[in-house]
């Protein structure tokens, strides 16, 4: 069949299954084929916007018998490409697959459906003493976020989505669904099949439900700013915070670059240093030593001007800056846009990896701000593009693959918590090896037509 | 060819690779046929000791040009006869591959052959700072717990192998050797094929080497003890603990049964209650306050005479009784063997759990002790049986199938760490249902003819 009567006649199938709830309209397909990155689009053929598992199963059993690819969407807000339809197909748009479920609160979990965003769920659990702290910036939904396995500014205290998915509803490509676990907070019955589909960006199946694991809201939160000399004096703060067991909750850096476009943006006047920002979470009298502690460690590090708050107001106003890394970084550069990337690597090696990095900014002649999870190893840049300058861009881009390249030098991965995407194939190759082809076996063992969001993690 | 000839043409070709490291001595078979289980014994046909990955690579492909089973062998402490070669073929003992490769102080973790063993890895860190948490009881191997998915007592504060396995080097099935990450502590490149080993018991390749996540030496320890008027008030208290945020690094239960027989085995007078054991890390004031405030909790659920100890050897004689149940267990009944059994359920569900098994004990006239890692949901049953008496065995095996189909009921999983191993198989398919069909799927595509470790997590 022409590719174009084969989709034809599948909308129409799927559009006697969910009504209007299927639309080929330009603007939507438009919206639906552009994340957050700065890849370029690729509008699927029809969006489709499921209300029910059992829905969910009858469109994954059409595009199946009419070999069409399924893309599971979120919000969007993906950053390598991983939601854009390179092969066109159907986009499930799970955006109406939005209840929470069931929260238990002696348990600590919670079950929702795959398009409950973080902030919404936050919001629902306010008043029972839990909430979800996976935080990666943008207000992404629970099955997004399982699907590129992401974390955030928290993860160095509560782990990342992989830590924090406890099990999965998930509709294959041949119609089947399975429950990858019990709600049980421990188990090794068989094959981990639930990390198998965190952060396998809908190319194993479609996430129909996340049981999620809460955690409480800790008593008492304090927030603590420092700028450092250099990037090393910074991070040797941090490994010995993290080799002493204080239990931050979470340690951001932002380079001299980065407190320059903050400063200019929030009209702040930090020094023009690379800065550490730290928040602890426990009792009153916790938090208030976890502060100290740190604040003995900076010192020693060359540290000065470690500034600590205990008062929520006066918390908020510390971290504003690190809350609009992004706005500010824009701010330095009118009608640039953001080129963001994503590495990490073991922390001893952090401050050598975004050393060698800042040389090559410089090098570049670009405008680029370091930020970076650093408890975690993991630091992205913001390289401001003039999306109309192909020569510039292609500076960007050498600067990104170099970075990359140094990060696996350097015993790290090509993606911190993005996702392969289609921006990052070619690196996870030179990543892992033979063990992308182990990847792709069990790929072809569960979808043997490739039609579950073809073209990402590896070529198909 | 004869399975006879088979056998010794492939001793032969694996003498010729390993001289004398291969034997087929029927005491070292015996010994290898048979973990800590009461599952019958099933020696392999032979035993290979290898030292190298390469070495491994070449007995595998050995073995796969024989379509002889494999079958990855630790220090044989499982529990669920995961290490019996219930088809035969050539078990490989990893003992020999026991050296420390490398210990990263700053990064937090170590890079170790399979046969290292949790105390000699603790060991070699003395001194570092740093300490491997994963206690499963006996001294086991980190190849070997990675592969049960293992955890133990401390798993409510510093999670299981699942989290503290960063990566693997694995040998599959056709002799390829993967490594499944790079070092950084966290990515989101591609599948999570670490994941997708830990906890397959061997059935999808040979782990080779585990690099493993490290934890800072607490500061201070401290711990207590506290009897309980019941099964809910105790359990009440725990969930209370986890929902306060109050992260103890241990809290076990032992219950009324096997409190008298500690009392009995260490000449201890602890009231004949549910008790609860608890283990606090921090700083000095940390623990204090941690202490107080479950002290606090436990006395509000009626916990009367909250017993708290800061001293390393007052520490040590409170715990002692946790430590020693098995023993103590077994002298409730000189000349008994214990069929130790493995549930995990939402910790809302333990009470219920725990007490409807409590009552089938008590019908069935056995002599059982119930222990627990109640912060995860987890509990063991001691079932002290007659290994003479069949009709006995027959009860201790009702008394376990209905433990394990209730906590099915409750949301639970048939196995919180033992793993599924020959003992499990059936209510691993109550447990997943079609998931079980997606792990057989999985396994086809890595090890099409069958030679890992058969007959396990699924039938063959």
């Amino acid at each position: 069949m022409e590719p174009g009567l084969a989709i034809d006649r599948l909308v129409s199938q799927l559009s006697a299954l969910v009504g209007d709830r299927v639309t080929t309209s330009a603007p939507i397909r438009q919206r639906h084929g552009q994340d957050e990155s700065y890849h370029a689009p690729h509008p699927p053929d029809a969006v489709v916007f499921p209300r029910t598992t059992d829905e969910v199963v009858q469109i994954v059993r059409l595009c199946a018998a009419a070999r069409m690819p399924i893309v599971p969407f979120g919000v969007g807000t993906s950053l390598e490409g991983n939601i854009a339809a390179v092969r066109g197909g159907v986009c499930l748009d799970m955006g109406q697959m939005n209840r929470i479920v069931e929260v238990n609160r002696e348990d600590l979990d919670c079950r929702v459906q795959p398009g409950v965003t973080r902030k919404q769920l936050n919001r629902e659990l306010n008043g029972t003493g839990l909430f979800f702290p996976i935080d990666p910036g943008a207000d992404a939904t629970l099955g997004g976020m399982a699907s590129t396995r992401g974390s955030g500014t928290m993860a160095v205290r509560y782990g990342t989505m992989r830590e924090n998915v406890l099990g999965l509803e998930v509709v294959l490509a041949d119609g089947r669904v399975i429950r990858t676990s019990r709600r049980a907070r421990k188990s090794a019955a068989g094959y981990d099949l639930t990390r198998l589909f965190v952060g396998a960006e809908g190319t194993l199946g479609v996430i129909t439900e996340v049981t999620a694991r809460l955690h409480p809201v800790p008593e008492a939160i304090s927030a603590a700013v420092c700028p450092f000399p250099g990037l090393e004096a910074a991070i040797e703060t941090v490994i010995l915070t993290i080799q002493m067991g204080i239990p931050v909750a979470r340690i951001e850096i932002l380079d001299e670059v980065m407190m320059e476009a903050v400063n200019r943006h929030s009209k702040l006047d930090y020094p023009r240093q690379p800065t550490l920002f730290f928040e602890f979470h426990g009792s009153e009298a916790a938090v208030a030593e976890q502060a100290q502690r740190v604040g003995e460690i900076a010192r020693e590090h060359g540290g000065a001007g470690f500034r600590w708050a205990a008062r929520p107001e006066d918390r908020s106003r510390l971290w504003h800056a690190r809350d609009n890394t992004l706005y500010a970084a824009l701010g330095l550069r009118p009608g640039a846009r953001a080129m963001i990337t994503d590495v990490c690597v073991p922390i001893s090696r952090l401050a050598e990896c975004m050393l060698a990095t800042r040389a090559d900014i410089d090098r570049s002649g670009l405008t680029v701000c370091i930020v970076g999870h650093v408890g975690d190893g993991n630091f992205h840049l913001l390289i401001l593009v003039d999306p109309n300058d192909p020569e510039e861009i292609a500076r960007a881009t050498d600067l990104h693959d170099a970075m990359v390249m140094r990060a696996l030098a350097l015993q790290g991965t090509c993606t911190g918590e993005h996702g392969v995407g289609m921006g990052k194939m070619g690196f996870l190759q030179a990543e892992l090896g033979e063990a992308v082809s182990v990847m792709r076996q069990v790929k072809r063992s569960l979808d043997p037509d490739g039609i579950m969001n073809p073209g990402k993690i590896f070529a198909d």
